[in-house]
């Protein structure tokens, strides 16, 4: 029995969700696999009656699940940062999720908006737990004319480390022969300069494995150039946050990125990366590929890797049939997508 | 007559210069202006020779010019680094040139890489002096499993705030009706929290000028998904090196990417934001145009906006005609570019 905590969250993450349920529990029929899916309240509406965005016990509660799968969160009526910070970067911080693990993937050449492209396939992994994100800084004189605000990026050893050896690793287990570093050492000279000192002493442990290098700038470049090229990437907190936008763009767009916050050897969470979409909550109409393919993702973490492969499969079989919502292209509505996948998981 | 100092670099930065003086040149054929150049040898063969990157008597001596026109650093016998930071960053800091100023120019619809997109035409304010290239941070335990390694992004409220109202004016003088704020003010909350603040306050000051707001993730997809709909775009030091090579690559890459460093009251430099390109430097193919646009650019900066539009104009002109350089498809030699655009300035 996988044991699964449920987020919807706000907006269309709740919408997505449930196709995402759908998948998965058609998988169980179809399999061996069975599920516990427990749901929490936790999002805008939750915290506008309770005052509550993510309390501790509920992160306690949440370290005996095998894996969070989330929706979305945000909502008009609450001031922007407070259920990001409250709820979605405290579950990436508490829990210690320190990789931010992103697929770049072309389902199909219609969905790129990029010329003469067919094959994009790579993997961010994005720190995720230090860097930027760190959360320490200050005002000086705030208000006035002389005011200084400082943000410090935060890197540690330890950090660095353990997030560029998942990136080896994970080149290793899934057959991908290149990792490349993504930083700006050239003027980021402490932070970065221990990334690439790091990157090169780790990488010397995997000799099989080819290396390569792009400051931010030249990547962000040579994504729109020849994304091609790129199989597992690893970098900075702040550059993935951008970097990962950047790919999903080129492949299609929100509609499809998928993510998971992951530490190894913990309870793990996976989100798509698109937000809650106030503007067409409640149409019908998101749509709900990202969040199937979160879980794709999910069940890849939880070693199930011939059922995430199928979720996967079937989804690059209604993007090529066409049945998919507007923003791809499409006319169908969230939930017939949904439908749509777990018809072609009963044949696959 | 106006005095330009003259600082043609490493590899194709002096190809590529030479182009662009051979362009104002004909100006001053054709018009009322005239140039007085005086060129610096500055750049690794000066370093490598005297150890000497850029000395202050230089800075000096540079502050009685009116403009400074430099083509590019690097060279693989020298440290990464070392040239950036003795140099470019030098400039920038020590002649206090806040505005890092990049056009984002579609000049033909077949140099996009996007599907589908015929006009993109924006302009990036890029703060020049502070954030992430304070050059402030250290390092705590270094080399050992502890390390800590600490880079600091300092923005104040004067090189916020005079970098704003600079995109502002901009927007004004050139009739554009938009400026958009990129920032990551739901992470960074202390330095991007002074960012939201300042471009609050300012434009209140322009009610004419539509103001919007990005993070700076959601930018980059926007980027590529709708460049169309930017006309003035201001973003700290870090995220505008970012954005500004993608905005590049959207338009037909560093080919024809201009810039130009400014301080609007003191001496400024242009620059094409390419580097000096070892591997292609010597054989007579880097693309002349963005030295040349930079050329038009630093024209603009200088009042001579007509002749800033007409060499801007001779550009889009030999675009259209395909004499241009293998990376835009064409099979003119560096030389041969500048040539076409010296013969269509003739019979502008
Ligand atoms: C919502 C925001 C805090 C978050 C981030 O910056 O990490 C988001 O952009 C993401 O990439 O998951
Ligand atoms: C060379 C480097 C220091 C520089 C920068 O980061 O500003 C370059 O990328 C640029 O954009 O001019």
């Amino acid at each position: 029995m996988i044991k699964i905590a449920v987020i919807p969250g706000d907006g269309i993450g709740k919408e997505v969700v449930a196709e995402g349920l759908k998948v998965l529990r058609k998988l169980e029929q179809l399999s061996n696999v069975k599920f516990d899916f427990q749901e929490y309240p936790f999002g805008a509406e939750h915290y506008l009656k309770t005052g509550e965005t993510l309390p501790d016990w509920a992160i306690e509660e949440f370290r005996k699940f095998d894996a969070i799968y989330f929706g979305a969160i945000g909502d008009p009526r609450v001031k922007p940062g407070v259920l990001e910070h409250g709820i979605l970067l405290k579950l990436r911080f508490s829990l210690d999720l320190y990789v931010n693990l992103r697929p770049v993937k072309l389902y199909h050449p219609k969905l790129t908006p990029l010329k003469e492209k067919e094959k994009i396939d790579m993997v961010f992994v994005r720190e995720n737990t230090e860097g930027l994100y760190a959360g320490a800084g200050g005002f000086l004189r705030k208000g006035t004319p002389q005011e200084v605000a400082i943000q410090e990026m935060i890197n540690t050893r330890y950090g660095v480390e353990r997030t560029v050896r998942f990136a080896f690793e994970y080149a290793k287990k899934t057959g991908r022969k290149k990792v490349t570093l993504v930083d700006k050492a050239n003027v980021l000279t402490y932070a970065h300069d221990l990334w690439q000192r790091v990157f090169a002493e780790v990488s010397e442990e995997y000799p099989e494995i080819e290396t390569d290098h792009y400051y931010v700038d030249a990547m962000a470049m040579k994504m729109v150039r020849s994304p091609e090229i790129f199989e597992v990437v690893v970098t900075p907190n702040m550059f993935g946050d951008i970097l990962t936008d950047l790919g999903a763009e080129i492949v299609g767009g929100l509609g499809l990125a998928a993510s998971g916050n992951i530490h190894p050897r913990k309870v793990s969470m996976f989100e798509p990366v698109h937000g809650s979409a106030p503007d067409i909550a409640g149409k019908g109409i998101a749509n709900p590929l990202a969040a199937i393919l979160t879980a794709s993702l999910m069940l890849e973490h939880l070693g199930l890797d011939k059922e995430s492969k199928t979720v996967e499969k079937a989804v690059a079989k209604v993007i090529e049939e066409n049945k998919v919502t507007p923003d791809l292209g499409g006319s169908l509505k969230t939930h017939e997508v949904g439908d749509a996948v777990v018809k072609v998981l009963e044949v696959l």
